[in-house]
């Protein structure tokens, strides 16, 4: 039989074969063949050439999509379509610990009137902070439509950070939406009720219903929205739907449209016609146009009561001081986009087979020369449709939403019932291209649109209905994201992506330069806050803390075990789980489950999260390491130790099971970790001869090993020590620690120098 | 200003130029200028070739992944890696309803033992059902680590239908693992703890801790796991690991490996050397050769004592009966796979650099023979080691998992610490190619493998840390799952795919012709059971009954109104809402969501799922639809209105807002309904004028088409008879409201035409 355990040896042949691997064999098969054989055209080549990422590439933008009814954010490269994350908004998901560990627990305080936490929400449109109207890469806000919030998501890390819960509207649609250097954020209501969650019966409609829009005051230093310096806007019972803020000439101003002005209620179950019909029979619907700057001078100067804690300035004070005017729109209309000059707001037909190209410039010199044709029943002033306009575009049957070039006065429009993306200019009113997707489009995403200075490049359309597009996976099917080239004078549909979970609304995408995530935390970071955590602990200084009733645990975490081991507790007690993990190499996740038990935490390198088990039952839960950490990921793994009460010791020491290490045992290992050693040092030896300091990955992949070996060289101490006393069971068993290291180390090596190797480095000593 | 409003001349227009975009542009560029911009290799656009499928291209395989400690599986298509879905198991996930509606709530009846539901799950082992030990597409299984529990989900629709909760074991890591004909699916323990969740402490671990492997029988005929059906074995208190079963000449039998045979007891805490030292300090651990057939003989012999309503088997029986036998094993070994023949069981060496193959048949010649060198502490009779090998092969650091080519005698070992997938003989024991990873695999699959016919052509490498591979999105990374072509002699790497949500344990793959999911559900189906519901009514029959305390709803959507649409209620009420969805058209869902509640459903065609509202806080609640499912997406909307105790009339009729109309509006609406029929004529004139009948998809979208033209038909009726009536408020709702189902039909229209158009039907009238 052959040799079992990693010997030096076979450490030393496995390392040297590596580069047998460095001239990678071309597979024999031709292009020709394989487009034969796959039943591929020449345009489908083309197109997968211009979406495929080699294997380490990069994309050249990142987009984030809202999930919709998932309650999370989708993001995903551009032009490769592949989902790098999801991340937890509004509805706890596990694999990031979020809404599972204590600290991401409490940005859930939006409590259903019944007072359970609401842990569902419907994501719609999520936008990037902005700079001087530029996206900055910062912070991503995202709303909630079914329950009013608005979250923030740093960009360092991909966590939400803040979930603010609206007091005063029940129900929105239009926001997030940033103003051009992110002093607020913007969310408008939908489907009206009274304010504040106040009841009222449905005949008081009129009097008592109202729509609303939030601006919410951004604190760009913190991350953080502040409640207290924001402020509502009380509105007409109107559906309003989407919001876009001005810029240039129009800076200072945000345009927001509504569909069902007519206020129709339905009650089909009374023989009355459905919303559907009674909410689009009128012919135009109101576009507000609102003074944002000037609302927040007079929320500053007071003129605003409080409802539930937020300050609302009502109808009658933005009649006096001039702050919200009507212009008629085509009814039942959707998109609403500003182009990126601010010239002109751009509003979809929906119900009409036209796009309206409204001039802002037009719009705010009616304003100033307070021309109006008349009120609405609120007495908000109504301007002129056709002096309003700047023109009229046929684009097709249900034309929605509309995004930008980086070429002037063009702009792409889904048409949602043609199945149809429409290039047009807006300044000449002409239609440029078409191209048909698969199906049913809603919103449509080009790089940067939002902004002063829009990309081009690529178009995503984010289809609704995926019929016959992907292998069937039963009725609830994905919904279909189409890559669409935008670089030449007609589109080319390159890429169908299926949106595995959640219904996205909309999407933005920025250039990956933009974006400067972080690999780590600092040491002890709550991730949820950004601050330090005041339960971190460093290694060496874990404890845990017994107080009647109660077993508060202060652990670390590192490859590949927990710091204790071993929690023992009482039937009844609460028990606190605090872990910090210890690591800082990059990507080096550990995870921690209790069995039988609702808790899983997701612990990056330097982070510190915690879970609270609220009444400890008597029984024994082991405890692991969810996030498969390094070799020996299966043996992270601890045991809480539940003792009736008034029963055994809860201190009692542990025991092990049976085996009894020898002096033999010792001498044994130590050999091998004397003879494993000797081989790191070739590694290690090979490395360095390199130019691997030109090399970012490599350096922090040498740090790490680096970092391992000093857990080595603590464990051989360990092991020597107890040597020296003849402990011969203790003294081999951190023998065999000393060797864990080892093999950490030496995976680490073996990463380094396969990288060097597929990466052209030289040796250079 | 140009005219609004889908006009019969617009549709016209707009359904002409359909034509236009027949002859799609190519764009101008060549692959040579494509290749030279993206900096792409020729490999690189050979790997693009073979994984790129065009718009409504099929994959050729489906791979159903775990997704770990996200608790749920993933479903992806092979060779394009592109997710189609994921499936809620575990963890609730509200974009399916899953764990929000009340039918799927029901699943979740795992209880801490404090008493609370179990909302996490950690997924490892995804198993497809098996018919003479193929997969036959009918069901998939999968284990939860955390809380032991089987889950079985129906590849009819992709849901779970059921989980079954373990009440013997604490931990477990082994499952699901199917037989051969799907008789039992296995779940082995893996952290050793007393049986049926009691109490001991650690100090007792020889005496009172063990392991266990359950036998959970799986009737096919109902499509579910019967738990009285089912038994558990006893076993030693080692970590038990992975389980696979015989096949051909070892049918009948399981392998389950096992680590920490030493039964060490961690406890750093206390200055003992971790559990990952301890556990890894012994040459060897046990293999354990279980007679499952003989166990299922034993059980219904009734030699079983009960644990918690669970037949358990004790050591002492299975020894008295021969049910259990040990092979020696190099020591914490990993992955455990049996060949397609069934002649061998290999198993990674994980901590030795070896793979041990060992024969299967000289393993039951042994035990045949009693041919036995010792017992453990348990009295259960060990083989020699080397006499049960086949032989070992040396294949790299930390070699895990094995997969099968349809090749003979080939296979493939992920080796973790190398980041390689190694190709080899195990009949001659040689290595044949090597390829790198990046980095860290675990599991890796190749198409069909677990099975008696291997399909090979594809593998697919799940890599744990995916450093320097993707666009970074802080410290948390997605996983790498590459994708490689093993068709030739040498491996390629063919793509690299980012898991944005989880970590992946392992996969199955299937060809997807062996999958035949299906598209609508039986009217009034809870999805979660399969039956019909006992709350499903058809329309026209939906109705609100009141009962003290409690308002019940018993409606149905369609495109797209709910029925009702105002529902009142008072404080403190008990609201239930039941929701079918009556639409037959594939990929026509609906949602539902109540403002400022934790509600939603995922309606599916002809599903009917169920929300509870507990106690209902007065107060105005807008719901809507939370799928964009139409053009009047948004007008899909209800009112529920709760008015305080003793408050107004809850029965009170709604009122519209404002709008009066008239008999003008009437005339004009209906001139608008009758002029649009005429071009709706005209496309299904264009559809029928073909041989639309040879696609599917064009047959069901007519089908739908009709039955909208049908609603619409309904609607004229209800105008004509108020119109009769002069009352031209309801003649003209009514009136638009047949213009929206004829919006709708026109919808699917042109969605049939252009399909037809793009897929070369021909005019054969």
């Amino acid at each position: 039989m052959k040799g079992i355990w990693y010997s030096s040896t076979a450490i030393a042949t496995i390392v040297g074969a590596g580069a047998l691997l460095a001239g990678a064999a071309m597979a024999d098969d031709s292009l020709q063949d394989v487009m034969k054989s796959r039943n591929l055209t020449e345009k489908d080549v083309l197109a997968a050439a211009k979406t495929y990422v080699p294997s380490g590439g990069r994309d050249e933008f990142i987009m984030f999509s809202s999930s919709g009814q998932a309650g999370q954010v989708i993001v995903y490269g551009i032009p490769s379509m592949r989902i790098l994350k999801y991340i937890g908004v509004f509805t706890p998901e596990p694999f990031q610990g979020y809404g599972y560990d204590n600290e991401s627990k409490k940005l859930f305080t939006a409590k259903t009137p019944e007072g359970e936490t609401v842990t569902w929400g419907d994501t719609h449109h999520p936008e990037i902070s902005k700079t001087n109207g530029d996206f900055d890469g910062q912070y991503l806000f995202i709303n909630d439509k079914n329950t009013p919030r608005i979250a923030v998501i740093g960009l360092k890390d991909f966590e939400t950070r803040q979930i603010v819960v609206n007091p005063v509207l029940t129900n929105e649609h239009g926001g997030a939406v940033v103003t051009n250097n992110s002093e607020y954020v913007l969310e408008a209501s939908q489907l009206p009720a009274p304010l504040g969650h106040a009841y009222a019966p449905l005949d008081k409609f009129n009097e008592s219903y109202r729509g609303g829009i939030t601006f919410w005051k951004f604190n760009r230093d913190k991350g953080m929205i502040e409640p207290e310096n924001s402020f509502t806007l009380e509105l007409p019972p109107y559906s309003q739907d989407l919001v876009a803020v001005g810029k240039g000439p129009s800076e200072g101003w945000a345009f927001l449209n509504s569909w069902c002005s007519d206020r129709y209620i339905g009650g089909i179950e009374s023989g009355r016609a459905p919303f559907e019909a009674g909410c689009s029979a009128k012919d135009t619907d109101f576009l507000h146009v609102i003074n944002w700057k000037k609302a927040a001078e007079v929320f500053k100067a007071g003129k605003f009561t409080k409802i539930n804690g937020m300050a609302v300035i009502s109808l009658q004070t933005s009649l006096d001081e001039g702050l919200i005017y009507l212009v008629p729109e085509a009814k039942s209309p959707h998109g609403n986009d500003v182009s990126p000059d601010g010239k002109y707001d751009i509003v979809g037909g929906k119900l009409d087979t036209h796009d309206s190209v409204f001039d802002t410039e037009k719009i705010l010199g009616l304003i100033s020369a307070k021309t109006f044709v008349g009120k609405d029943a609120y007495g908000l002033p109504i301007l002129d449709m056709k002096a309003s306009l700047h023109t009229q575009v046929e684009l097709g049957l249900g034309p929605l939403h509309t995004q930008f070039d980086s070429k002037p006065c063009v702009a792409y429009t889904s048409v949602y019932v043609d199945s149809q993306v429409v290039k047009w200019d807006y300044c000449e009113g002409k239609v440029l291209d078409k191209i048909s997707v698969h199906y049913n489009i809603s919103h449509l995403t080009t790089m940067e649109s939002d902004t002063v200075s829009p990309k081009g490049k690529y178009l995503v359309a984010m289809n609704k209905l995926s019929i016959d597009r992907f292998d069937p996976v039963g009725p609830l099917h994905p919904m279909n994201h189409q890559l669409i080239d935008i670089s030449g004078d007609k589109m080319q549909l390159l890429y169908d992506s299926p949106i595995p979970l959640g219904e996205p609304h909309e999407g933005v995408a920025i250039a990956i330069g933009k974006l400067k995530p972080e690999v780590r935390y600092k040491y002890g970071t709550d991730s949820r806050t950004g601050d330090e955590s005041a339960f971190a602990v460093r290694p060496g200084s874990e404890k845990i803390v017994r107080t009647p009733g109660k077993v508060e645990v202060f652990g670390t975490v590192i490859r590949s075990h927990f710091t204790p081991e071993i929690v023992q507790a009482q039937d009844g007690d609460q028990v606190i789980f605090h872990w910090t993990n210890a690591e800082r190499a990059e990507n080096e996740v550990h995870g921690f489950g209790v069995s039988q038990h609702t808790v899983n935490l997701s612990l990056e390198p330097g982070k510190t999260a915690s879970a609270t088990i609220e009444k400890a039952s008597a029984g024994v839960y082991p405890f692991y390491c969810t996030e498969f950490c390094s070799a020996l990921h299966l043996e992270m793994e601890g045991y809480l130790v539940v003792a009736p009460k008034g029963g055994a010791d809860v201190a009692s020491a542990a025991v092990s099971g049976e085996s009894v290490r020898t002096k033999a045992d010792f001498d044994k290992q130590y050999k091998q970790d004397i003879d494993t050693q000797a081989v790191i040092d070739q590694v290690v030896g090979y490395i360095v001869s390199t130019n691997y300091k030109d090399f970012p990955t490599v350096v922090a992949l040498v740090e790490d090993a680096t970092d391992q070996l000093n857990f080595a060289k603590d464990a051989r101490a360990k092991a020597d020590d107890y040597a020296k006393r003849e402990d011969w069971q203790n003294a081999a068993l951190w023998a065999n620690q000393w060797w864990q290291y080892q093999v950490k180390a030496a995976d680490i090596g073996l990463r380094a120098k396969t990288y060097l190797e597929q990466n052209g480095a030289k040796v250079t000593k």
